[in-house]
């Protein structure tokens, strides 16, 4: 086993995520509900939204080793994995953690209440024909979900014959992703149009992706070289932002092939073990990042709760309830202004008062809840202690 | 002796550099000064012009080791040379052989007509006095002239401060050297705005580029694949082609550091070797460069012949000259077809009528030679035997 022997503090990160659950359904969730907050941001979250592993997302041409790497990592076989020399992999594939090996296809995964995949029924039947959730049994798969992805061909007809936009696909993932892996071969080294397009789709996720130069053995210390200068070179002029990526010079088997070279093997395990270690980080930073997002969210809802009982303040008990609810809604900056004052709190933290306005359109202001203070306390106490307290718990990182 | 101690089968260069002159004077130049050649492309080539060594320009940052550089190809300082952290190269040096030590001031070295730096004119006071020639007697120096060139600096003010445009110079040096090297620093890469506006100005000059990576031994081997992959990021950003410039990863020193770095050492002494010998490749290319033009420009020296000589003939022996010159102005176009057709030539090697004009209005048509059959059939056998088989001396390389 490559990578689950090593120890990986699992009860700790449970811990922290069964934290997350409670403190989000005890002390913000009812605030949301209780004001609308869905009407106006997003659904209260799932217990399987907290609990989602964080994603891994393996991009790159054809036959680089992205299902060999997934494979080396498992120390097993996904089921319904293919590895070759001709392009093999076909499809997009969740390999997920299950306590029995099973396969779900791409129709039944995208309807799944507890598989975060119901966005992906936008690129239709073509698209969900091609895609699956592969699960097995595997420590490492406790701590992420990784997404394997067909490999990109060097021609550019294949946007039409893949029958699904493969770039908007890959822009999906990588959202969703808290790691992306861009995939290259040192042995044959190639750019496709395909493949820039998707990289030009990570635009904004920069910070999360890695570029991993694999196969790195396959070629002599000095060729190595040349490689790894011309893929910089190239991907320079491709990602837009200053900061060189990090690469990792890595070759993942399982069986080491016998026309290796072994003048850089020290590196290549200097490498590959930083990006093992990189990997085994992302539990601990997804946690991290998660809680940072609850806090977000809480801090929202509060403001938002805040606004909802002062607009049901300002409504009369008995008439005039027509034109005090257009009063308010033409006036809303204005009401956002005395709230702020009211309970001294940034204007930064409040929503923009035309979006805002639009949602409220939907709504009977006179039906609003009025205040409950001993909601709003909650949240504070999970503000101010709760979150805290969990975050304490990764004291050397910073959130963000 | 690094380097001016392998053979350079001098001879042979010496002897094709003999050839071409020879060539030149009796059987090309008199075709141009008889049909005033000068007036409507260039003067006729001195022996020094045709002589000039192969320029290589050192371009980078202060102390990236451009100077140390020179001083490990010659195995001894040059007069003037200044190596140390500091910025020191205060100037632009032209490193040229010679029998003894000797240092010719700038403002000297622009107007000896010895040398190829009388263009330096244009850029003013304030930048030949900080150009100098060093003229020091070495076997290397026998088959190049180097460019020593002062560091950039970080700041971006250095324009104003230096007097003279730094760019502008680096370009005219560009335009006439046969190897640009960019030389880096593996210890301190930094690539400042006047860095990147000198990279800039090499533009159309790509082919020549070759990047250095210095002091490669100054970090570890993992430290230098960070260092090289930033630098090519940073440089496919700034380098407009999509080809990648090759690359040397180096060290050059006279005596080694104490502190240096052992794990590259193998791969830093393959890639000094191969810059090494490409810098030996030099003279050869330059030769076969310089058998190229020669034919390129006793191509362009015939055809103007038949132009002139055609355009005398058609003047009137006695009366009514002004009027016909007037007319074969108006008409060239198709005079030169005439001439075309006459002497089988392609309408390619004709000049752009428009501009042929404008020169020809300085000359008197009638004052022009008659076609004078033994000085083109000199030029023929210049272009079907002599400078043909000069350049079949080199069998396995390509002209262009
Ligand atoms: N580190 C490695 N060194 C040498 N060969 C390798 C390495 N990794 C994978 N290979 C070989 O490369 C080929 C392609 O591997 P694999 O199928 O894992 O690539 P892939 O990126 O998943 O391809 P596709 O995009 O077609 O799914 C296989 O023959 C595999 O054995
Ligand atoms: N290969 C090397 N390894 C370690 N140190 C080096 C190496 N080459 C040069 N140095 C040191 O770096 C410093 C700068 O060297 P040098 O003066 O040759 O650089 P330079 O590029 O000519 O600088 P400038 O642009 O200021 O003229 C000196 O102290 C020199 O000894
Ligand atoms: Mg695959
Ligand atoms: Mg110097």
């Amino acid at each position: 086993d490559n990578y689950g022997s090593q120890s990986f503090e699992e009860d700790e990160y449970a811990k922290v995520i069964e934290g997350i659950k409670r403190i989000y359904k005890q002390k913000i969730k009812p605030v949301e509900v209780t004001y609308n907050f869905e009407g106006f941001h997003s659904a209260p979250l799932t217990d399987s939204d907290i609990e989602a592993k964080p994603i891994v997302l393996l991009i790159g041409q054809y036959s680089t080793g992205k299902t060999t790497f997934i494979r080396y990592l498992l120390d097993k076989s996904y089921p319904g994995e293919h590895i070759g020399v001709e392009p093999t992999t076909d499809r997009f594939v969740s390999v997920m953690h299950g306590s029995e090996e099973r396969v779900i296809p791409g129709n039944a995964a995208a309807v799944n209440q507890d598989l975060p995949f119901r966005g992906l029924n936008r690129f239709g039947q073509a698209f969900l024909s091609r895609f699956q959730v592969s699960q097995t049994n595997s420590p490492v798969l406790e701590n992420m979900t990784i997404i394997d992805t067909p490999g990109i061909l060097a021609g550019d007809k294949q946007l039409t014959e893949r029958g699904y936009d493969f770039t908007q696909v890959i822009e999906w993932f990588a959202e969703r992703a808290d790691l992306i892996l861009l995939m290259f071969d040192s042995h044959k080294l190639d750019i496709s149009n395909e493949f820039k397009l998707a990289i030009h789709s990570l635009k904004g996720q920069e910070e999360k992706v890695r570029v991993v130069l694999n196969k790195s053995d396959m070629v002599s210390q000095q060729q190595l070289m040349r490689v790894y200068g011309a893929m910089m070179w190239s991907l320079g002029k491709v990602v837009q932002t200053p900061e060189t990526m990090r690469v990792y010079l890595s070759s993942f088997w399982t069986e080491k092939p016998p026309n290796c070279f072994e003048d850089c093997r020290e590196l290549i395990e200097a490498e590959s073990k930083d990006l093992l270690r990189d990997l085994k980080e992302l539990r601990r930073n997804a946690a991290i990042r998660k809680i940072n997002e609850i806090v977000k969210r809480a801090r929202l809802a509060r403001v938002h709760a805040l606004i909802i009982s002062h607009l049901k303040k300002e409504m009369p008990a008995m008439f005039g309830k027509k034109k005090k609810q257009d009063a308010l809604l033409n006036n809303l900056g204005a009401e956002f202004i005395k709230i702020q004052q009211r309970y001294h709190l940034p204007a930064g933290d409040f929503p923009n008062p035309e979006r805002f306005k639009q949602n409220l359109a939907h709504y009977d202001m006179d039906k609003f809840k009025s205040l409950k203070d001993d909601l709003i306390e909650r949240v504070d106490e999970a503000l101010s202690n709760d979150l805290p307290k969990l975050m304490s718990q990764f004291p050397t990182m910073n959130p963000e």
